[in-house]
């Protein structure tokens, strides 16, 4: 090794490091405030009739996972442009539907996170840099369309929260923008991590919505809707996740990770100095818990876009803060605990708002650094829904996905050729 | 010592030790079922309109701390037996009023716990011993009676509760009866320790009350008037655990403590095997955090039957699943986390019910045994409210407040004299 050799290393180390401080610092700086619901087609900038979004990294409609597919036949006719799930496949497979992903239009959505045109979506906004972000509507558990669920009780459902649901929410967030980093930083000291477990934060949104939502058309049928889905605010900490990480992203000479996401064939990942390259590795089926009646054998790969969640230090770098999600993941307290301690050893530094009591009040690990995951082999890890290989199943369990080792390999290797290291 | 006394003290030994396990059973085998809301005198047996009752063991209303003397002066206005704060007083201090223990009347309330005839109280029924518990309404922060406020705004707010609030609680809990167990348990996964910090519990249980209330007069105005409230579970969770431990009173040669209480003067206990026994010791002033404005100098002794829920398993020695309060009533995180510690050295078992998920579900500490507290010097600790000296100014602060060894060595002295021991 020549010293030229090591200064020029020092030097971009320097670098990474300043660019690295610049990324984490804008996702500590960031609000994340929801204003308004409108269909995706009026407010996220792309959207268009014929266009669908999807969860994961980029995929065509014929490689797509079954649950994905039929929720993709689900919205064509929720749209009207189908009258059944044949006519919808049909039209899919035509080429005259485009297919991208929700992470490429400031979006980012649960399993499947098929949004189309008209569906209503929430939109939140970073007032701190002046970006928003979407996702769509919170359906519930069960037979739902997130998970590949079809039936007319389904599409009735979607239509009821398109024509009456979501333009009482608007209203009512108009009325009262709802600050969405202030209920996760209270809802963290309530067993929330983010992920998995909503429960604190779902009751914190409903009391503050609660006033200004009785007074619209949905009336005290909408607050019960909200009342009843204890996963209801995972709707809502993606898009605010989304907004928070955006502008981390494209900062020359960053190594931080700013999208992580899964389609149900490929796990994305997405790099702050490599900005719109997508580094995609193998999804794992997650180990977990399942429900009465189901095995591994009836598990889909994993999916949805709630990985975003763990790019701004909630999901499995939480999980300290929420012993209680192993009674839905499976493992021990330990684990739980050491998936936050692991999220340190990768991370460049620790939030400034989001705060774990069990660790004295420490921040979560925030900003996944891909030079670290690549020294230690810690990959990011989520505590997430398992949903059902066969679509209209729904969801059949709950446990840990782990993001591949491969998409980090890439990335690092792309990163070198671009930086010259 | 003769092997005959050696037998002697193991039969009392063994005879210590099934009691105090039939004890912590029954309150691991009680339910605690809010059903309705009615008036004192329709509900507890031996209310009347000349009676008042209190917090803390027996007092004269002459030696009642001032807080205490004016929220008995603001009922009886409140029930128009005086127009204003002296002719009140005249009426407390003439003879014709009644002053006794909540405890004595299935009872428990917070602060100065004054309950009169007229007021709205929730009825607990633990359906497994047919026994039930009361307590008056949560009135919210601040300002408040059950601190010694006193205003035209409080007088009025609380007879909305009594006129509109009550009817409609009552209403609302027949068509739908709440398992106040079940969000006790719940919200331990969610932070709360059930003296000082409610949270979690106020939400689960708002979101229970939700559709049956908007059904009822009260309406949106009784939802938000819950909703704005973070201790409103408070004056629940009192109720379940008198209700939950009232039926391990009475236990011949048990050692369990069966009450804890404070009238600002006083701080007594009560033992099973020694039923309806008062063992009282100074009430001390807790150390903790001030409101902004206010110090040590403005404080008054520790009042409130509140320590009742210590009885069963929870407040202070639930204080390791609500590492959060410690922002309340100051210490550290592993200052928390002792107290539920200190707890299993003084108790006679575990709760089945009331598990922690930092400490791998243990238990929370469940049977305060008299022998052990005078054994070790580990007297209860709470996390507390810390009341104004002068009336009116409300709560000045949160902290922790220790029960007085003195109660415990008397309370032992009386058990040796009765048991022979």
């Amino acid at each position: 090794m020549t010293n030229s050799k090591e200064k020029t290393n020092s030097d971009i180390s320097d670098e990474i490091e300043s660019a690295n401080e610049e990324a984490v610092n804008r996702v500590n700086k960031g609000k994340a405030v929801l204003v308004d619901f409108a269909p995706a087609k009026k407010v996220i900038p792309g959207m268009k009739d014929d266009l669908i979004l999807h969860a994961g990294p980029p995929i065509e409609y014929k490689d797509m996972i079954p649950a994905m597919k039929v929720a993709v036949q689900g919205v064509l006719i929720l749209e009207n442009r189908a009258k059944n799930l044949e006519e919808a496949d049909k039209l899919a497979s035509s080429g005259e539907i485009e297919f991208r992903p929700n992470h490429e239009f400031s979006s980012a959505a649960p399993m499947g996170g098929v949004t189309s045109a008209s569906m209503y979506v929430a939109v939140v906004e970073n007032e701190s840099f002046d970006n928003k972000a979407y996702c769509n509507l919170h359906e519930g558990r069960g037979k739902i369309l997130r998970f590949g669920g079809y039936s007319d009780e389904i599409i009735e459902r979607l239509r009821w929260m398109n024509d009456i649901l979501g333009p009482s929410l608007s209203k009512a967030v108009k009325r009262k923008p709802i600050d969405l980093k202030v209920i996760t930083s209270k809802a963290l000291a309530m067993g929330d991590e983010f992920h998995q477990r909503f429960i604190a934060s779902s009751l914190l949104f409903l009391k503050e919505i609660l006033d200004p939502l009785l007074d619209t058309e949905a009336g005290a049928e909408g607050v019960d809707f909200i009342a009843e889905r204890e996963q209801f605010f995972l709707n809502l900490a993606m898009p605010a996740a989304k907004a928070l990480i955006d502008p981390a992203d494209g900062i020359d000479y960053s190594t931080v990770v700013t999208r992580l996401t899964r389609n149900g064939v490929g796990y994305g990942i997405g790099v702050s100095g490599l900005k719109g390259e997508w580094f995609v590795g193998p999804a794992e089926i997650p180990k977990g818990l399942y429900f009465p009646g189901y095995s591994e054998e009836d598990a889909e790969h994993d999916f949805g876009d709630s990985a975003i969640t763990e790019t701004i230090g909630l999901g499995g770098y939480a999980s300290a803060a929420a012993p209680a999600v192993t009674r839905f993941v499976g493992g021990t307290v330990k684990d739980a605990n050491q998936m936050t301690m692991d999220g340190y050893k990768v991370s460049v530094s620790e939030s400034r708002d989001f705060l774990i009591p069990n660790l004295n009040f420490r921040g979560t690990p925030l900003g996944i650094d891909i030079i670290k995951v690549n020294q230690t082999g810690l990959v990011p890890k989520s505590n997430t829904g398992i949903g059902g290989k066969v679509p209209g199943v729904g969801q059949v369990g709950a446990g840990i996905s782990r993001a591949p080792i491969e998409a980090f390999r890439d990335a690092l290797r792309a990163y070198a050729k671009k930086y010259g290291i």
